[in-house]
């Protein structure tokens, strides 16, 4: 699974086939053969195609053969649009044939029950014997817009991108949304290079189209709508070449709600993985995440049509003072910082108003423009050139074409003057306003994208910010092996998990294995009172609830008395288990309780939880997910983003705590599960936090391995 | 500050006025008086129009007059669009000579330091002993659409609404927004009737002229901007007039965020009040809250053109299973609740489906309405049948004019063909797509709105089901007056506060007040130990930073000892802090800390606060703001919209806490703030919550009384 299982050679027979044939080809209008010959036909598909239909000798004035079996040779590309029973047969006559490639409309496969999966897997089987690409099924094709090919049942508006021109590539999971994407795209004048559907992904799936868009020298943008990320390894790698090739890849993902999550597994058959793990690794990956179709199709026009993506502070020019108060709202709530900006720290801007504008962020220069619109030129200028500056927003009331010929110029000189490496976004305050068709055209021409309203351009620079915010350096330390892990598979025991943990450097507590009332007494003399003793045992979960945990022990004799009442417990709570012994453990300070957990996933990789335990901590589920390869800097940066934040930092005179030594121990546990492939689970929980300078202790250990 | 300051025959002078001058009439291109003169000119204002300009005899073919002193005699309205320093005289003439209301366009009172905000005082006094409206100073001017009355110098798109037709009111505290406001509304076919910028508020403010729009007959509608309510209970009165009206309104009101509560106060030179107050209040007067401009339009759209405001639930027709799981997302995130929809109880939508289509919601009807485009009709109307839905949602994939030719006609059909009275709103999935002007128009006609995304869609109705899902009864229960609250004031501490409320039944522990060591430990033998010692005077604010708590004192003579203790304690903590004598207290059982605290405004009236407390009070600002007119019901149901309110429905098998009880607490705390308007503050912290059926305990008690 974690490995491309088509090359762009593969591929190219489905997105630049030189030949296609039209498996139940149809002129009865909304047909799907009928569209799709229709669409070949119309835009000229400059390669041969063949026309199947046992029924029909002639159809759209092109020779019509009876069967597969009946082509004159092998062709790059079949499109199936013929009803499901008759799919799998088909497909296996045109691999028999040397065909390159297959597209599958017909859904009823994984997504409808046992049957379907089956004879996908099949689909899958046959595609790999014979290096075939499928794509599909349940899928609405693909176009490619470069090479004019439309292998779709939709009704395509073939928009070729002019040479040299920026354009994205669309790889999505849903048909409709494929669809969708470029209908928004090309009336704001954005290209599309190819587009795929990718629907049930029974042989090629969204990595290797990936793949083929990063080496595509048309595609300069990707944009994706993923359910279910069948092979998160390889997809991870394909989304890392596209950051490596300066392709920017902008996904829309449902599933932050439960109910998404379920939708997506009727949809197209494929189990919902782990959103928050899905996104933790997409965005250490550098992925951009859309919230939203608009988004999608808003972050896409700023990726293709700036100069560059937006840096993390925005700063906006405004003409009202209401507007500031707004921006404020919305970027507070989407997390966009807004940089400030003041009269004495900005003396190039001070320079660009009147007296009576006092420089700010966003800055509201009232309605001098209208007198004065050489003041838009001057302060966008300021504003593009100052360093503290990532993006600029220019929010604008268009009120009428008069109102426009006045400002909008003023607003396109800025770029024709200067050259800038940061986006400047139009954005109209007042939808609908009547702006005459060659300002936008202008506005664009330049490399301004024109937004509809301040909200939407907002949302969009957010969603790029979030990007630039990250630093991807890989920080991983050096992976550690666990030398006592050797044969070791299963729930380990705390005992033996702070065995196997201790000598890393994890701090535990002093602590001892005894078997015995008696070895209990000794360990505990040795230790120093008073101890805490815990029943171990590989098949009790939950201790405390099984009486097995007995705390504050202050001598030989409230130990050894403590070891048979908890036998005691254990017996009458489970009979079933059999205690391998007890950890004799020191009693340390309180502290603050947090939880560090581990997990490895066989696909996507280890992933570290970090967040806030005791009572309310699955109410509050006050975590960060973090990768594991961040420096000890960029995890305390992290916990410092928690909700309760203010806890660690010192709160109310309680002394600052020792989060530099809580992210020592993430980091720790990023290389050792970064060192041990088999471990599923390590759970920390607690972690008690003393104050700065006086360390972390984890006062337990549980750890799954494979 | 609780009246209307002006009756609807005054603001008549301003918004339907019979004579116009204009102060500072000219005919230079750009100017203020010109543009105001071109609007009134241009658009035939059937009144008398007196131009004024000492330098000129005519001005646009009228007589022009030299000063205000030249008038002819009283005229309704004058306009002043001359600059600061000549307002002030200008309206004093204005006024001696008998005007009925001033527009003054100038900024640079209030909101421009002392000697502005001086100058303004003068201005609502001269208003006031003249019975004068003025409409600014800081504003726009207004304009009455269904008289054609353009009192504004922004070009002005003068729409007036046929006959009949529904419209919406304008009051906004920001010029630039209410001009905005009527620009997006109207090229989407929904007309304005009145529409007023309010500025600094020298004199009528925003309550009085809602008051006007809900008497005005062609107002239906109530939009507004508002950045701070300068008379809450007026503004209370008038929107609670416009609800018994049945007249919406809906609001912006920028705030959320600190920086934009600072932004208000540099704005109009108004102090922002508190957001969540305010906000508490209007939503219980019914107000509709927008939460960007983009939604303001939207929500105003849904109100102007639909049957009747959406109700709580929403359902969705689709065509995607991708825009499933998008909705599910979004719907979350914004508090909307989509209704479950199933084929068992769902027969009608059952009946309009095809077989392979289940029934849910969002349904997915896949492309088979392409073909067979009835079943729009069909479900839909089973949708706006179905009781348990309050408003439909038709995410359509408009693509090209042919697919809207198949699909669209059949929507519209819904409506021709039946009588709802719940909206349903057109929602464009591919924005951009073209999309027949006829088919827009024939949608809006048949009032169903015309959105360009799902998104947008849903965020306003889910603005709009968020009035629906408020249970506005009044169900106050009889304010209780204090009897012992005579002649208190400042601070009290707590003893005296738990000797004050302990007789409604508020809930303390067994407690007695004592002067000496003596009376302490005769105290402490009748309550029975263990008990608390706490220390108690006025000026002591922390009683625990100065040593004056000592807990769990188990005899006489630990108790005696410890009076002794904490006098010292506290005279080593601040020597001029004189003890009136300690509070002895039983010490009950530990259970969940909450926080009950409650606040009596002058102007807004009372609000109790209520939320989880102990060290991460502070940091989470878990709480609720409540009115106190709601039932103990109603307090439990907000009480369960908590963050953490899994803590009171028994988490992890602790039991279930008594939250009826908490709810009776806090309607009791209701009465006595409606009962004593002179306390300003009663904070019971922490207030423990025990088990269900055995009660809550205030521990501690402050109140501040005027």
């Amino acid at each position: 699974m974690s490995e491309r299982r088509f090359t762009n050679q593969q591929i190219d027979k489905l997105l630049r086939p030189k030949s296609v044939a039209v498996v139940g080809a149809s002129d009865r209008t909304g047909a799907l053969g009928a569209t799709l010959l229709n669409n070949l036909v119309q835009y000229e598909f400059a390669g041969a195609i063949y026309p199947i239909n046992p029924k029909r000798d002639e159809i759209a004035g092109l020779k019509c053969y009876h069967s597969v079996d009946e082509l004159p040779g092998p062709v790059d590309c079949a499109v199936l649009a013929i009803p499901r029973p008759f799919v799998l047969d088909t497909v296996r006559q045109l691999a028999a044939n040397g065909c390159g490639a297959v597209v599958i409309y017909s859904a009823g496969f994984s997504e409808a029950g046992e049957e379907g999966l089956r004879e996908q897997l099949e689909l899958g089987a046959i595609a790999a014997e014979h290096g075939m690409v499928i794509e599909g099924p349940n899928c609405l094709g693909c176009t490619n817009y470069i090479e004019r090919v439309p292998l779709t049942f939709v009704e395509t508006n073939m928009q070729t991108p002019p040479k040299g021109a920026r354009a994205v590539g669309i790889a999505s999971q849903s048909g409709a949304i494929a669809a969708v994407l470029a209908t928004v795209l090309h009336p704001r004048g954005c290209y599309v290079s190819t587009s795929v559907s990718t629907g049930n992904e029974a042989a090629s799936g969204v990595e290797d189209y990936v793949h083929w868009l990063v080496d595509d020298e048309d595609t300069h943008v990707i944009s994706m709508y993923l359910e279910s990320i069948r092979r998160p390894r390889a997809f991870l790698a394909a989304v890392r070449r596209a950051r490596e090739a300066g392709k920017p890849v902008i996904v829309l993902h449902p599933g932050k709600s439960n109910k998404a999550q379920e939708s997506a597994a009727t949809h197209t058959g494929a189990l919902a993985g782990d959103y928050a793990l899905m996104k933790t690794k997409l965005a250490r990956e550098g992925v951009i995440f859309a919230e939203t179709l608009e988004e999608l199709g808003d972050i896409t026009e700023i990726a293709l049509r700036c100069p560059a993506l937006p840096g993390a502070n925005m700063a906006v020019l405004g003409e009202s003072g209401a507007l500031r108060g707004l921006a404020f709202d919305i970027a507070e709530e989407i997390g966009l910082d807004l940089v400030d900006l003041h009269d004495e720290d900005s003396p190039a801007l001070r320079a660009a108003l009147p007296d009576f504008v006092p420089v700010s962020n966003p800055l509201d220069i009232t309605a001098v423009g209208l007198s004065e619109p050489e003041i838009y030129t001057h302060t966008l200028t300021a504003l593009l050139e100052d360093e503290r500056i990532g993006s600029v927003v220019a929010s604008i009331i268009q009120s009428d074409p008069v109102t426009c010929g006045i400002k909008l110029p003023h607003i396109m000189k800025v770029v024709e003057q200067g050259s800038f490496s940061k986006p400047l976004v139009f954005a109209g305050v007042d939808e609908g306003a009547k702006v005459p068709e060659e300002y936008v055209a202008g506005l664009r021409k330049v490399g301004i994208p024109v937004f509809p309203s301040t909200e939407r351009a907002y949302r969009a620079i957010a969603r790029l910010a979030d990007l630039a915010k990250r630093d991807l350096a890989d920080n991983s330390g050096a992976p550690v092996e666990l030398p006592g892990l050797k044969g070791v598979s299963g729930v380990v025991p705390e005992y033996r998990a702070k065995e196997l943990l201790a000598p890393l450097g994890i701090p535990f507590p002093a602590s001892k294995f005894a078997a015995s009332a008696e070895e209990a007494a000794a360990a505990a003399e040795a230790i120093g009172y008073p101890v805490v003793l815990k029943a171990q045992a590989a098949a009790l979960g939950h201790k405390s609830d099984a009486g097995g945990v007995i705390l504050n022990l202050k001598s030989a004799e409230e130990v050894r008395e403590a070891f048979t009442r908890m036998f005691g417990n254990v017996a009458a709570y489970d009979s079933s288990i059999a205690l391998d012994g007890v950890l004799v453990e020191k009693m340390g300070r309180m502290g603050l309780e947090m939880i560090v957990g581990a997990k490895g996933d066989p696909e996507w990789g280890p992933v570290v939880l970090a967040g806030f335990g005791g009572v309310t901590a699955e109410v509050l589920k006050d975590v960060v997910l973090l990768t594991p390869d961040l420096s000890q800097e960029q995890v305390v940066e992290r916990l410092l983003t928690l909700k309760q934040a203010a806890l660690l930092k010192g709160w109310r005179g309680s002394p600052a705590l020792d989060v530099p030594a809580l992210a020592a121990l993430i980091v720790e546990m990023g290389r050792v599960m970064a060192g041990n492939p088999q471990i599923r689970e390590i759970d920390l929980n607690p972690v008690i936090v003393h104050p700065k300078g006086e360390g972390v202790v984890a006062l337990d250990a549980l750890m799954l391995v494979e």
